[in-house]
């Protein structure tokens, strides 16, 4: 049979996780929470679904949680994106990245993606016609590049996918990289689509700055996150969309016949939840404890890294230590260490490996010392 | 800003919906249930989202609700699909369409849609770069007219769409049809993508046949179905693709890229509640007495119509009464009698109106019954 994506396999966030199950390691591969949710947020979950809400919500999703969203907007990035206009609660932002491509990539469209990235990106483009340009971020800390992104602009690119922060590396983007990236797209229509599911985890006071609400970038990005990365339920699968109405409009078109609508009970359930805005404001002291734990922990490990600044992973590196390729080294600690992480090198499309491992810090303070306690033993 | 679908709006579904809401008028448009589910069910969402199952189920679904829905399969169709390798569980069953299409069709590729047809078959093909190819069912019954679907068979055709029991008509396909199918495209590579979402729902002791399991017919299709239509849960957005081990391949890899995974609470939930097997048993009654409760109403009415045979909508003609356009009497209709249904021409490619409306059954005894008292007004 004719395989419209031969080349894809089942992701590097399934394979480790499903390894790290079968050999009983504790898992710091795929970026999912090894811990509960707020049990007030859980505790509505089963209100909502009692009282009857299981039947299909507003296409672009209930009105009441795209007001909080578009309020939450307001609170951290200064703007009050229209809930009825530009606000669009999807299956995920998985869908929201997928549908966002979909709407503006066509056949023969060039669509410009920063290595490493996010395994999804490349599939959003091809399946839609386009041609993924891949052009490295800078070695060092992971920042744009604007001299190859400039070079990598022709009259065939169509849209440019960015993340910030960064999965893996944790960068974040600052005002002037907005900036920088306003003035290379300025005059081209050009989309942004923006994976921001990390929206609310950085650190030292370092604030996220989303791309879709830098004056000149507003009117051509596609702001995707998620309420799972979030408030850690990635199993619901809610994400958002948030987009000028025009690429609004485009975007519903594809989301009604991607998926139509996402799971009711969970929509009043975080609706409901968000009534208090300060819901968002301890995350990122939440997750920085995590990360200095960890990282003071990693800094007894023989293991090279800079501090991540946002997200919830950790990059290391261990060239210094060994040559092994990246994913074998994975394989092994997960098999001899019991510890699971991900190698970086799947991040890039030509599997580059740089001999960096990823570790997901999301996890009970318990498991990170025992993980770290268990990777003293590398050698 | 340039459209990938410049012919789409708003679902008539989304259009009704609201147009009903905003009058005050009987909802009888929208396929969705105006009823509670079973409370056992909605109280397992509860108790699995406290017990702390939000996180990333696995790719293909959780694996004890791919086994129920297999055992199923087995109990209803006589045919046991290995759940490891053919079974997927989704975010609805417009995404499972939505990714079979995308495993199969390719640019260029011809896919046959048998009007009236539901609305996202149309943008699954042309999003994927292919052609839909349009083939009337019989007008009298809404049976499939052989002749002409042979004739639409070219060396292009890559797909074929089907949908039994039937939306908009309820006709359920016969044994003899799925030979004829079989017959049609033996020798040839084309895939059938059938959307059985209302596989539980067939009247006067007549049994659903489901395309995937007909012995030859099996190895090419997507069978595509929904939790949330069966048990009245329709804002769950559960569904499922069952297709054998090399198609399901490439269909995972759409779904990996598409929505990732499908809402984990939920997923726990239906595979408790369906380890009694005969949840789906009692159906068919449940919804008979609807059906003939309703028909018994519209008989007193102006209205001609047969009755359906499956599904929970039920056609009516009224040419012999006024020769107004269906989508003015549905609004009109809405607004005036206060019962909203949906026009039939929107089933159709070329918005061809036969003087048809489709009410949807699945309300309260008392709705109907108010409904019915309401359409009596028409003249
Ligand atoms: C969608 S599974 C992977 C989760 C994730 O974002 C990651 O591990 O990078
Ligand atoms: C997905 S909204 C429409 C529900 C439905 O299947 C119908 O009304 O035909």
């Amino acid at each position: 049979m004719h395989s419209k994506l031969p080349h894809i396999g089942t992701t590097i966030f399934t394979v480790m996780s499903k390894l790290a199950e079968d050999e009983g390691a504790i898992n710091l591969s795929q970026g999912f929470p090894g811990f509960g949710a707020d049990s007030e947020l859980l505790e509505l979950v089963g209100k909502y679904t009692l009282k009857g809400y299981n039947q299909y919500p507003p296409m672009a999703g209930i009105l009441g949680l795209r007001l909080k969203l578009a309020e939450k907007t307001q609170l951290t990035q200064g703007y009050f994106p229209d809930p009825e206009r530009e606000v669009t609660i999807v299956s995920g932002a998985t869908e929201a990245l997928f549908a966002a491509a979909s709407a503006v990539v066509r056949k023969g469209d060039e669509v410009i993606v920063l290595e490493p990235a996010y395994d999804s990106y490349e599939p959003a483009i091809t399946l839609n016609g386009g041609k993924p340009i891949y052009v490295p971020l800078n070695e060092q800390d992971f920042s744009p590049d604007w001299e190859r992104i400039k070079k990598a602009i022709t009259d065939k690119t169509r849209a440019i996918f960015v993340n910030s922060p960064h999965n893996p590396s944790g960068y974040v983007w600052t005002k002037s990289d907005l900036d920088e990236l306003a003035q290379v797209i300025r005059g081209r229509e050009i989309f942004v689509i923006s994976d921001e599911v990390y929206e609310h985890i950085t650190f030292d006071g370092k604030k996220h700055h989303s791309i879709g609400y830098h004056p000149e970038l507003r009117e051509k990005t596609f702001v995707c996150g998620s309420f799972g990365k979030t408030f850690h339920v990635t199993g619901w699968k809610i994400g958002y969309c948030i987009a000028p109405p025009e690429m609004t409009t485009e975007f519903r078109k594809i989301h009604q016949y991607l998926t139509f609508t996402t799971v009711t009970p969970m929509q009043y359930a975080l609706a409901e939840y968000l009534e208090k805005p300060d819901r968002y404001l301890s995350i990122p002291d939440f997750y920085q404890k995590k990360r200095d734990l960890f990282n003071s922990g990693l800094s007894q490990t023989d293991f090279q890294f800079r501090s991540s600044a946002g997200s919830f992973f950790q990059l290391v590196n261990y060239g210094h230590l060994s040559k092994m390729p990246d994913r074998e080294l994975a394989t092994r600690m997960t098999k001899e260490l019991k510890v699971a992480c991900i190698p970086v090198s799947v991040f890039y499309s030509d599997k580059k490996d740089n001999q960096v491992l990823r570790f997901c810090f999301a996890k009970e303070e318990s498991e990170l010392l025992e993980a770290l306690d268990r990777l003293k033993d590398l050698n």
